[in-house]
């Protein structure tokens, strides 16, 4: 961020901190260090000048500032904000956190007006506002990059429709599908994601600004028109609650952590894939590595940390659903906590779509490997036992009879083409027709998939048609907001 | 649930189990106790006959089987739900599950029809769509139960709308509020818990089936049609994910985690206010209880209870999260373990709210010992340095000298009250007069906090007239549901 | 276990209870059923009888009941235990939980003497006096079943100590390394499991009995001859803590959730060795499933299921850690739900375990195809580099040298055995000759890894001797336990 | 740490890399900085050249490398270490992490000999290796602090060994006990964590180095003078498991959320004491802070900090867990994610044990108070019951008729000792005398408690030099290692 003073020169002496009047003697050296959240909550100084200017435009429609002082304390912030942004602002410890820090700077700056900035407020509802104003702008970026990642899936879905690969389930191959479904159903995974952050959206988007220090204010501020100005949607109920809740800071954890498992589903199927003994696709050399040892190595480094990340996120989750566990009202101390992994979950979830937007995206698919794998399986064996189901045979017989044909195809070492009509006629009499052999084609199998939701290229396809208007459309969204 | 055989006569023999055509010899005796999921999954039977009989009804309007048939296997599905209803069913290990009991029981009972319920669908199709009709029954059983807590919990806000106690920040008195205002900020957790719910209900209430084991079918199911029949919103647009997609799961019990929280972070404040030293409220005798030892004890084992269970709905989430992380599609047995941290998840949190419900509103309020806390602390300490700031004082240097009050009046083994005019008069002139004297009063201090949230009485009683519109709104949707 | 009395006749009424002497109302009725924890810590009923025993003998030694009165207890409790295995117990839920159902029925049976047994105890220390011989047994069988597991790897280990097999890193083949090799190394980790739950029965073997509700006992009970009573090593030296340690029960967990972690990486490469693709091993039809829908389908699916189930652990420790997170001294009632998750962990544990040892010594090494997918790879890239080190070139460019030879081959979709002479020494001369060609062999770069830990053969079977002695001397360590 | 480059200068090319002959194309600009760990891993850099020393040393004993080969790079590393100690080092993100960019530079400075260095081992035994130095001399210093700490608390356990307070249950007070009593029960929490960390140190205290990329090395180096060297108690016995083996990351995570959870609790009770409600203790004004708002507060904000990092030390144990599940052998990217938590968990532990030292050790105890609480309580109820037990009632008897004397008082609303003669005589003869009036005083009560670990003071004063004579073990064990 910027400078920030060595410890020596800003001890706090007692009569320093800005809520000293009580006290007798200044704060612990190490304790001061301990406690102060400058060193990570200083990232919020953009959302909490912000929300200060909302609450010196209050302060003044409500009488309790002249428009001349509104005026001076917002010329203050934004010299505050400029010198941040350029890296020239001074944060010390001893002033605890980024309210604090610029409180501090802005009576320098301007004078005895700068002490009425804090009326009618508490850093209780002023943090709560900041830390909202944040997430918000946090999972509208997350959900930009969804979008993003799911335009270049359903790219790759479009261009792979017709490529047949085998769907695995017990990562046993179970009965071909194509390509481009398989990157559906990746894009299905991260359209929930999106709908829970638009959800969480709305639990973000309420103001606590007015709640003071978890009563309310006497001063008659307009909390409406405050709502308004910084973009909120609705003004909390009940400032015991406002001040202390931090739902959607867990349930933003919760959303990160969820679009961190759809990743580590992703990049678990990448790495295999990559693995030689699937080579199903190629990751091209820019987002693999090597081995400081091993000169062959070229690994799939970038899925294998994606996947590493769940792990992070789902700590972060953990650590917020424990701060507030058996919390009583109003704010306690333990909220401090609530910051670092709120900024981890956020930015991991980002950093871990982006990269696998870039990484999806240049992925090469291994047609002849995937045509290969296919011609040795059994994957067709169910389109098999249809077939005699459309014969008369009951499902759960053409099943049987089915599986005994594997088995001894299994025994004979090859597939279900390798038995004889004789073999297959003893199975059962259906079995041995031109029919019969015609449904185990792999392309056959795809075609006859093609229900709502089913592999079939042309349903593939439908699907693609209805994935890019919902992109579409939520572009029009994002950009409406 | 009903009985269920023991092992030794079960014994899987190869050809046994409805898809062992393929296996050589039969299960292990211990891995198949091991796997079997019928201790826990039976409970889904009413669930997974509801779904075997729309999926019958599509088979037939796809012309897979007759009508008679459909007529046929439906009797039999309804013999079979009477059966276990009546405890009469023979529940077997060797038949693993819930779904292939049922259907073994319905060849018994109806022949070679039976062995057609499972064309076209697979156990993977199956499940999640049992599992889905399963969250969406108990998740609405869960925003019921919330709604009668809520609705308790307003009841108490009205009676206590007038009495003043002291809200607390940091464990130390804060400033006076209102009882029914600190009920209401319960009432507003609640609230997120059921918005959170009916937002995820979107997301359970969508239909699975018609995606087989992970390709589609090529079976032209009317998957619109039998979603209409089992109530769902919508169909899954792709197959591999929707056999495979326990998001609804996770997210329910993510919901039931935050509810726990909620209740943990109540009842923390029941056992406080119910330890002599706060003495706030009463609980009453049939919900505590004594010590096998100690003859004097009552405990308050209702709230202890309940906040310890939100150890195990954190841990049934974290589980999940486990369970999902990193795995393939389409279907893994891993997902095995998705149903009873889910069924943990949704009991302990229905339970919880039901128990809260009782206890909440047989709490007797303390009012005299709440007036005697609120008479020896400095809960109006902040009114009287907005008293200074009215007096042209500004806020940061109002806060300094009343402190330099407090600091004085600890000192003197008193409260603000004690200080002789000339000791307030040292610290500012504005101190000494009568009107700084009645903004002391923790009435006077509630009356003035009457913006949108505070803790007025006026506004508490806005905000339960709110809360009441709220609830009849629900208690009406639900009835339409 | 037996049977359970249904509510209704078991209505508390005030006065029933056996702590009920200062109430004036029954406890209300669901909440009875609530909080009543007897579904579940019967199952402690022996633990329970033994600890009793033990207490009655040191009232007796203590002279607080004469020796008669003792062996009327004794007696008692024993047809108790009698009753309760011969499933003729009947458990009421009224009665709460384990002990005051077994002290009612004792009262039944030997009348006032009955009454005598709970002096000098509370059900706090009772408690957790039974939950530490529970979870003594249950962490020593765990060992007993790990040791098995471990004994069953390495017979494997010494089959395959010469099987070659490429080692994996970022599921990119590396190097050759002996199959017994990478057998040993889940024999390792299992020896870091078995030495924690050795460390943690320290921790676990200490006893509480005599802490009383927290404060101790004013009855000249002798502990330390409780202590040698019940095998504990030690005794609790502050009694309020130990009626409110959970530690040995948080840890208990933390050791399963390491095991089942353990266990989850060697199921994953049991999956993938089990999949097609990779073909490593075979496993027998007794440990696989089929599909209901797919009739070729063969499913490793124990592999699966116990990979899935390091979730359900992962969650019960979290649970516990919740439970236990900013608990006041001493006991609080939330610590009911501390046995649940600890008898979740290690019957989860102890049945993976047990399940694992059957699978592991029944997998079948595919030799054949373990030397095909070797003789496709660069996995002796490395030694071709260390051979141009033995030359005199330094490591980092013979690092690079080969690289770009590794490159070259695989433009030419080759091994490097495919390069030509001319190629090899354009490269560096050093790497035409014939020596060359020879450290490309997997068997030879196998031999060469011979120092400790390394995955010679000869170092292998060094390793096996060391693990066989270890086992030894461990199975005679538990006999003599 | 220093200065580091930005990304524009030191953009990989192909070749770029100390991997990268293989490589076409340069690492993705945003992958290079998402997927490079030098940010947080440069702060292993003594360990990582501490362990540089050794190999080289190896090498040399190997004859491998000359002797002069290994002073010339001795002396380069030498060089690094102070380079990086005083800020002089340029850590290039492109050389992705400590060992990189400390390899390179030893290039720059001693040429062609400094690419000798990597000979015979990787990335991935040298950041085991790197990573158990760091473990240990954490784990290490984290006793010593516990040390610290546990002597702070006997010495204030020692000052009030006499003094009475109420012991709770249930939040309610159940017997008196000694405040010595309470301080030595939090020293007994720590006592086990101290001996987990010991525990820890033997599984930490492993050899990795020689196991190179995971199939251990061909050169002939002397794995166990290398442990001799870095004071590695033994030496891993498998290289695949010995490169992949995080057991110690995450048994340090949860010795660390162990001790948080003690912590946690501890604090739980000072912020409980020092609400005005309770008033036991006070903190002094240096370990607490203001309001912003409400000018007289003191909120003990050290220990509400400390309970709240409970949840992120939790959560860096979840984090490692889910990282490690279901990874196959041997090393995997996803290990990269191992540092963060681990340099958390240790960094919070540490730092909140030592706060927690000056917090307890500057709580100043309010006698008075307690003395209040303890004259209007309860707590001697279980006295009186044991008086009747002395006179022959048997103690489930007693129970029942102290809990009506109970009962009645609490009507009357006073104590027992409010009961007049008449009252006590009609509940039970033996209750209206001199004798059963003289066990209601808590100071009696504290006496008679005297066995092992009981709370009279004679008893306490008894564990204080116990725990006395095993801190100064302890500090001598210390010192010798």
């Amino acid at each position: 961020m910027s400078k920030q003073k060595s410890g020596k020169e800003s001890h706090a002496k007692p009569g320093q901190k800005p809520w000293s009047g009580r006290f007798e003697e200044g704060t612990e050296r190490r304790f001061e260090q301990f406690s102060a959240s400058i060193a990570f909550d200083s990232r919020l100084y953009a959302e909490d000048i912000e929300c200060s200017l909302a609450h010196a435009e209050a302060l003044a429609r409500a009488g309790v500032i002249s428009g001349a002082e509104r005026k001076k304390i917002a010329a203050g912030l934004a010299q505050i904000r400029d010198e941040i942004r350029g890296g020239k602002f001074e944060w010390q410890v001893s002033l605890e956190d980024v309210h604090m820090n610029i409180e501090a700077r802005l009576v320098e700056l301007v004078g005895e007006t700068g002490k009425k900035l804090h009326t009618g407020r508490s850093r209780n509802d002023q943090v709560a506002t900041d830390l909202r104003l944040y997430s918000r702008a946090r999972s509208d970026a997350l959900r930009s990059a969804i979008h993003g990642l799911q335009s270049g899936l359903v790219d790759v879905a479009e261009r792979e429709a017709g490529t047949v690969m085998p769907a695995f389930t017990h990562l046993q191959a179970a009965q071909p599908v194509s390509f481009g479904h398989h990157m559906l159903a990746w894009f299905e995974m991260l359209q929930r994601d999106d709908l829970r952050l638009l959800d969480l959206r709305k639990r973000i988007n309420v103001l606590p600004l007015g709640s003071a220090a978890g009563a309310g204010t006497s001063y008659p501020l307009d909390r409406q028109h405050v709502a308004e100005l910084l973009g909120f949607e609705s003004v909390s109920g009940n400032s015991l609650d406002a001040v202390s809740d931090r739902d959607f800071a867990i349930e933003s954890c919760f959303a990160c952590a969820m679009i961190m498992m759809h990743l580590s589903r992703m990049c678990e199927e990448i790495v295999l894939w990559c693995s030689p003994q699937f080579g199903f696709v190629g990751l091209p050399d820019r987002f693999c590595t090597g081995s400081s040892m091993m000169p062959q190595k070229k690994n799939p480094d970038a899925a294998e940390l994606i996947r590493g990340k769940s792990g992070r996120v789902y700590g972060d989750l953990m650590s917020l659903l424990t701060v507030m566990k058996a919390q009583p009202l109003a704010y306690n101390r333990d909220n401090q906590e609530d910051k670092e992994a709120l900024f981890d979950a956020f930015d991991t979830a980002l950093d871990c779509v982006h990269i696998m937007h870039g990484v999806t995206a240049s992925l090469t698919v291994n047609r002849r490997r995937l045509q290969d794998v296919l011609a040795h399986g059994f994957t067709t064996a169910t389109d098999l036992a249809d077939y005699l189901v459309a014969q008369g045979v009951p499902f759960r017989d053409a099943h049987r009879i089915v599986g005994e044909a594997v088995r001894l195809a299994v025994k004979k070492g090859g597939g279900l083409d390798g038995l004889s009509r004789r073999e297959m006629e003893a199975l059962h009499p259906a079995l041995s027709g031109d029919e019969a052999a015609a449904v185990l084609s792999p392309e056959h199998s795809l075609q006859t998939k093609s229900t709502w939701g089913g592999t079939a290229p042309e349903q593939v396809r439908k699907q693609i048609g209805l994935a890019r208007e919902h992109l579409a459309q939520a572009g029009g969204e994002r950009e409406r907001d």
